[in-house]
């Protein structure tokens, strides 16, 4: 809430802080936040759209184990540029073949192609750095709405839960995302598991063909300094527990040790002939989310005997699971 | 900062949050914080002692690689009772043959003696969960001249950099630890890498038998609630790479998964046949230091384009090295 302290009264400015629980709750008990999730309705989790899934097979493990790894991309109004451009990318097989080059501990785990020679496909965009950020648009309603009944750090009435964060005006959780915001803009943060694009020294903002995911405490210095276009939703330890590299930057000195990709598809351009699993996200705009913040930020469940009194946002992660 | 404000005049409360930079600075190009850690004066480093590293030695991996673990315990006035339990439990050599045992992704390793029914060595103390806290002493005289000054922000004339922190009043670099403060009382905090002291329902607070490392984003709500007593200072890659594990909690569901460990030494209790390497951190006190954690709050090195204008403790570990 850095610079939130020139924008409103004083008075408004600790609340958001401490995600105090709501008034007129009188539960003695309290449910650990995955409780709390399990027990949301169905009505609170959305469907994530198969053509908003990005599925990357490794080559299997030494024990013969297939290794998958399951991408959402970040839905309009987010990054679509580079979001375009890894649809183009996947439709025209452009990883298949290419590896896992980079595995930097409590960092960066980064793929694409080490040559850095292949043909990228035709017609993919170049963005401009005005892409790391996004209009806030009804968020900016939301959190005045919010301060103007006073009830930021209660998450309501619009179940809105504003945190701490010393790298942006405020954080929250928006259409189904954790971002920072400074109230005009939003952009995404850079927590575990989610992935971005890798880039030159500016004003390059790279295609969508090298990526990267965090695997160690959120980098958020890269916030606004790098896209991001995703989060790993399922089968993150692929990726994570992967050898780490042997060279500067983590990258693998030889190609031996690079990880194969042998392919990265759309979900719905995947061949049929077996199930794939949907997925789906808790909304944050819920009343369920708002419960789950605030019990990621006041652990009561009984492991717990000193309640933090606040979380940052890479601490309240979008609960996202395979559909029932 | 959460609660500073009711402590103090408003107009130092916002401060803090931005390691501005120092006044009068006049550099045009800005180092890395590895460039300024890189330039400091042997003076700023204090070498660690042997007798505070914790030698931990894992079967070698399925190459033949050896894969050892160097842990730094954290000195008085941290910790004290638990610590010394852990150099009773290694002179006694008790984690020899027992094993790494869990692995949850984003989140922690954990090891120890998987049956649960060794014998632990006599003299172990009982610790009350008042030894979660540590008393401030100097901390709060710095603290209250760094506002009396109006430097805090600038780390000056102290060099504390104060940082803004969901977790507790305020989040600082002191006596080589990151640490969060409720002015009287300071207490480690759970970043990467940090060691921990696995624990049951309070009031237990956990012998020193059972250890774990954080391998995920910060889990800071467990700062206050269970003992922290040192941090991984080389090595970490032979804990973070290991495999997930297969049942609840990520402990593995059967023991051939588990990573045996061979034997676990105080250094200074370690044979001297073979020269052992020596171990200095970054004096927190020190300029560099309050000039590395502007650095790591205000990136302005060739790779970024818009500095964050802060940074979470978890972002501004203390630097460690070999000695050279």
């Amino acid at each position: 809430m850095r610079k939130l302290s020139f924008l409103f009264a004083a008075a408004a400015i600790f609340a958001p802080i401490s995600l105090t629980h709501a008034a007129g709750d009188t539960a003695t008990s309290y449910p650990a936040p995955s409780e709390i999730v399990a027990a949301a309705p169905a009505g609170d989790w959305t469907t994530i759209d198969a053509s908003d899934l990005l599925v990357m097979d490794l080559a299997p493990d030494n024990k013969g184990k297939p290794r998958r790894v399951v991408i959402q991309l970040m839905p309009a109004p987010f990054s679509q540029g580079w979001i375009g451009n890894i649809r183009k990318l996947a439709a025209a097989h452009f990883w298949d073949g290419t590896s896992v080059n980079r595995v930097q501990d409590n960092y960066v785990v980064q793929w694409g192609d080490a040559s850095e020679k292949k043909a990228l496909p035709p017609g993919l965009v170049t963005v401009g750095e005005e892409g790391y950020l996004t209009k806030s648009g009804d968020l900016e309603r939301l959190v005045k709405a919010a301060i103007e009944h006073d009830t930021i750090g209660t998450a309501r009435p619009d179940h809105l839960a504003i945190v701490h964060d010393p790298y942006s005006d405020f954080a929250t959780s928006w259409r189904g995302w954790s971002v920072g915001s400074n109230m005009s803009y939003v952009w995404p943060v850079h927590c575990y598991g989610m992935v971005g694009v890798g880039r030159n020294l500016s004003p390059d903002t790279g295609t969508g063909a090298e990526l990267y995911t965090v695997i160690g405490h959120a980098p958020r210095h890269l916030d606004r300094n790098i896209a991001l276009v995703g989060r790993v939703i399922e089968g993150m330890e692929n990726l994570s527990s992967l050898p780490r590299g042997t060279g500067d930057l983590g990258f693998y000195k030889t190609a031996e040790e690079r990880t194969p990709i042998l392919s990265v598809r759309m979900m719905n351009e995947m061949p049929n002939d077996k199930p794939l699993p949907a997925y789906e996200y808790l909304n944050t705009e819920s009343k369920t989310f708002a419960k789950y913040a605030d019990a990621r930020a006041n652990r009561r469940d009984p492991f717990f005997i000193k309640p933090a009194g606040g979380a940052d946002i890479c601490n309240i992660p979008v609960p996202v699971r395979r559909k029932r």
